[in-house]
């Protein structure tokens, strides 16, 4: 990669930013298809998060934002447009300047994850899904899911209210029946996500205990760690199939792309995501997306 | 050169910004000395400029900007602090920030100049100076000669007000005799530097006539460009030494790198300003500072 004066720009914002994975994971995306473009990462304090975006793409070659925490929620106020799921989640993964000036955010992470289930051969259409956790990933994911839309969701969140007014929020977005039972019940439902904190931290107790879900229930922990997490083991050790979060992370990779106008290197990853694969899994930490 | 999370991030500001060459200086200086950093550039319309450069150092990765037309001189009410060359020429090259957050500027193209005049042997102490032209980069580099002690400064312009103007502002910065004539006058000068942008287009006039050179004054004609300038042929062809301005923009380069704290590549640089010089000329139209 060559960096001149003609290169386009855009920016990973996070704080912290130094774990972030994304440069070395698209510029050599960016190099491997001779796309003239540079992703250079930037540690914004959360206090210069608004004035810093709508600055930074006064650039003409500045093409648009990645977001990471903490800033996906908070970059919301500043735009002008985002897409549904977006919307419904509050949240976004990147800006990008449209033609008239006006900024316009999208989601990915859910997107992401539906892939994922796709990659696995998890089906969603008629079945009954819980997700455990709804801070900013399990909205996302939530989100995605209602809109593929499946036979019932139910979320459930430890913060007291978190659930309701995440079920409240996709009723309105979306025509799926979305419930928030008080109390974790994970009998009766087909698919069960995990998207809270629990397993990054040595020691933390399991989210729930394996032993109480329907045979035949599937699992996806979206808890992105070198090792499996807690959870996968507990559920592999009582014969129910558990998928790891990675594939959420690496099929965002073209959904970026795509959003940035770079389709043909989008199709390019599609056809053959081992190297974005391969640059994703030397990730010194892997983080919830 | 591999940009991670830990990056540091530099920005060259122009508009427009396709033209410069820094970024392939110094990010091929920063991969070759191993030093962890990216030059990206940014085109930034003026009115977006003090808005923009307050912002983007609010990143703590973000550790510096290079300031190229036509922001070198729209820059300096945004600063805190300013080196004295920077504030009798009313323009920088680069900004930093301070432990503190303030913003801080400095001016490196008369730096350049004066440092490419030792190289060329071309002596200032006692000397009487005739700068023709003091737009921006006539005004740096009469303020570093002024800055360095000469005999006597002449400064002329064709525009009317704005030699004796320049005049005014060295003379109250630096204990120099600075004079600024109606009319321009060769004869009577040890050294004279070509500073306006005649010689950029075919079919320009020359600045002036050598003929009216005193004998063994030595000229040098700042305007960069591929092939010797009109007017340095017409020194040539009259015996007269005269020196290109391609060294001003090579000695530059070390202060770039030491104002941002990379002393130790400045250090190779100056020990050998051969990679340096290879890079700037092969610059696709190497323009004036």
């Amino acid at each position: 990669m060559t960096i001149t004066g003609r290169t386009r720009v855009f920016l990973v914002l996070g704080d912290p930013v130094g774990q972030v994975r994304a440069p070395e994971v698209f510029n050599h995306l960016f190099a491997r298809h001779g796309v003239d473009a540079v992703l250079v990462p930037a540690e914004v304090p959360p206090a210069a998060l608004p004035g810093f975006v709508r600055q930074v793409l006064q650039a003409r070659n500045v093409d648009g934002l990645w977001l990471t925490i903490p800033h996906k929620s908070a970059v919301v106020p500043v735009l002008d447009h985002s897409d549904e799921l977006a919307r419904a989640a509050g949240a976004v993964n990147a800006v990008r300047r449209r033609a008239d000036g006006s900024l316009e955010g999208a989601l990915f992470d859910g997107i992401g994850f539906v892939k994922g289930l796709d990659h696995f051969g998890v089906p969603l259409a008629g079945r009954r899904v819980l997700v455990v956790g709804v801070g900013g990933a399990g909205m996302a994911v939530a989100a995605s899911m209602a809109r593929r839309g499946v036979h019932r969701l139910s979320l459930f969140d430890a913060t007291p209210g978190r659930a309701a007014a995440a079920a409240q929020a996709l009723r309105s977005a979306f025509p799926v029946d979305v419930q928030a039972p008080a109390a974790l019940t994970l009998a009766g439902h087909d698919l069960v996500v995990h998207c809270t904190p629990l397993g990054l931290k040595a020691g933390d107790p399991l989210p729930f205990d394996p032993v109480a879900l329907d045979p035949g229930c599937t699992v996806v922990d979206i808890l992105m760690t070198r090792e499996p997490t807690p959870l996968l083991r507990a559920c592999e050790a009582r014969g129910i199939t558990a998928h790891p979060g990675f594939q959420m992370l690496l099929q965002q990779v073209p959904e970026y792309l795509r959003f940035f106008g770079l389709d043909r290197v989008a199709d390019a990853v599609e056809a053959d995501p081992s190297e974005a694969a391969a640059l994703l899994q030397h990730a010194p930490a892997l983080q919830p997306a």
